[in-house]
């Protein structure tokens, strides 16, 4: 463990396998920060729970799914730590200490919490699990002492969070135990779904997953909106709102080319189809050797359960060591 | 570990040594429960800390106070397992998940919770880990599968929400892991302060410690309001609100003689003096032995410790096959 690298925590709740969309906004960016960072993976099954009470099967038969995804996407157990949340105690006895030095009305007041309750038509039956789920998020992040967090705009409100909380606990027991944290953005944080929706998601089913096959990913692509008024070849398109495009702008690596391809459709004459082979190439390229490391992966869960234990001990070993020094912090350590 | 006896979950939150309001209310019950039960007694600092923020040295100073009394009042330590909160993680693990099928309204509807955060003044800047307390109270009561839990009537609200918790939580998972319990009511259940205010409390300087010392007794009693019309002794006195008939209520063993003696006040001619020395002679012969026993052991801090320690382990044990079971019954046992 190098002191010299910064520490990274970031993860994903484990409701479903992963997608192209997450692939662009964050894991992408993680399998080059892990030769840069030591990096932790937290499968949150924990927070999943948050919403899904009834539906547990659903979040527990997604951790391996979701691991699967992290290693088939390019993600090294020898460099990255991935992780049960669930089986790390630390983070829910972070997460009591942490929950009273926030106040009920200014967790209500969160902007993503807000947005979250909104899509979920909670309205006033909000799972007190869930209103309280950016204080074990903060757990999460400082029990790692991570001071870069990987996070799409939307999640920048629960950084400021997390933030807020660890400066109100150092001035708490006048001692600087935890850490701040850096949000780091994505340069292309959101991918459209295929149907042009704003939101790729495997619930809207428009979501092109890690482990697609060749054919799915072809059908995909030809599905795919573009120009509605884009009738003859000729026509001249748009290409703002064209989801072609903007996948082309996630996945395309010649900028030139790029530049080339959205001057000759907004002139005319360049017919969807070739945009669309263009672009399906791309993504064969990509996911076929994720879809094959993924089906090596699968074939050997017991390895696979083998990663998760090994990151899970290693991660229980950092978390403990916090959670020892927030205790003693608090005069919590009677027995030491 | 016998499987006959009921199992009692009882405990005080540590923000000041007891006194005789608590030895009425519970501690005199709990003394006589562990010889029929299978006691724990929480030393409460988690929860302590929920509306300690800042004032954390208080409530880990008073650990040992608290424990002090609870020997001092004949509380045997190979018959009750007494504990210290803070250092078993597996409530803090049980109530996350209990925290998910608990709305925010629910909380809030809380009579208790209302009425405390009424007295506190806390108005909206309710910290978050106050308003969940009942919540972590929940797990206390149910990672020790309690099925008996003495309080006042102030807390049945309390028990009412663990067993909807309990209900919510069995029916969530499809067995019954959890076990509702019982709440058991004291005979006397709260004694005024030696002011006539009404409730006996440290912080309003109106108490008598289990601690105190023989002129400490004395002077309380001496001090106790009565009938403020009952000028002279041959005068007509009343009983209800008088603050020594209320210690006498609670402290006279003799039914028969404290029927005359209210008979005879409420006629005239009797003296307040003559009741208050016969109350100071039942404090005397009650707290006499009780200082003893708390200095004995306030002088052997060591082995005060070991007892907590002991105790502590002992309540990791139970509480952590509960979480075992909860966790399986959610799946989430992927290492097992």
């Amino acid at each position: 463990m190098s002191t010299a690298k910064p520490i990274i925590l970031t993860g994903d709740r484990t409701t479903g396998p992963l997608h192209l969309g997450h692939y662009v906004g964050s894991l992408r960016t993680r399998v080059e920060l892990q030769h840069k960072a030591q990096q932790f993976l937290l499968l949150a099954d924990t927070q999943a729970m948050t919403d899904n009470v009834g539906h547990h099967q659903k979040v527990t038969d997604n951790v391996v799914e979701v691991a699967l995804d992290y290693l088939a996407a390019g993600i090294d157990p020898r460099l990255s730590t991935i992780f049960v949340q669930s089986q790390v105690p630390e983070l829910a006895e972070l997460t009591q200490y942490l929950l009273n030095l926030v106040t009920v009305s200014r967790l209500e007041r969160n902007p993503t919490i807000k947005e979250e309750i909104r899509l979920r038509d909670f309205e006033r039956d909000i799972p007190a699990g869930f209103l309280m789920y950016p204080v074990s998020q903060a757990a999460d992040i400082t029990a790692f002492k991570a001071s870069m967090v990987p996070v799409g705009d939307d999640q920048l409100p629960m950084i400021e969070q997390t933030n807020e909380l660890v400066r109100k606990f150092n001035s708490t027991v006048g001692d600087q135990i935890l850490v701040e944290c850096e949000a780091v953005l994505s340069a292309v944080t959101r991918l459209p779904g295929i149907d042009g929706k704003a939101k790729m998601s495997k619930s809207l089913n428009n979501a092109i997953h890690l482990g697609a096959s060749a054919d799915d990913i072809k059908k995909a692509v030809n599905r795919m909106y573009t120009d509605p008024n884009h009738l003859r070849v000729d026509d001249p398109g748009q290409v703002e709102g064209n989801v072609v495009f903007a996948f082309l702008d996630a996945f395309e690596p010649d900028a030139t080319v790029l530049d080339d391809l959205k001057a000759h459709y907004r002139r005319g004459g360049l017919a969807d189809s070739i945009l669309k082979r263009r672009l399906n190439e791309h993504l064969q390229a990509l996911l076929e050797p994720v879809r094959q490391r993924r089906e090596q992966f699968a074939a050997d869960r017991g390895e696979v359960m083998n990663i998760l234990r090994q990151g899970t001990e290693k991660a229980r070993l950092v978390a403990s060591q916090t959670v020892y020094e927030v205790k003693a912090a608090l005069g919590l350590n009677y027995f030491n």
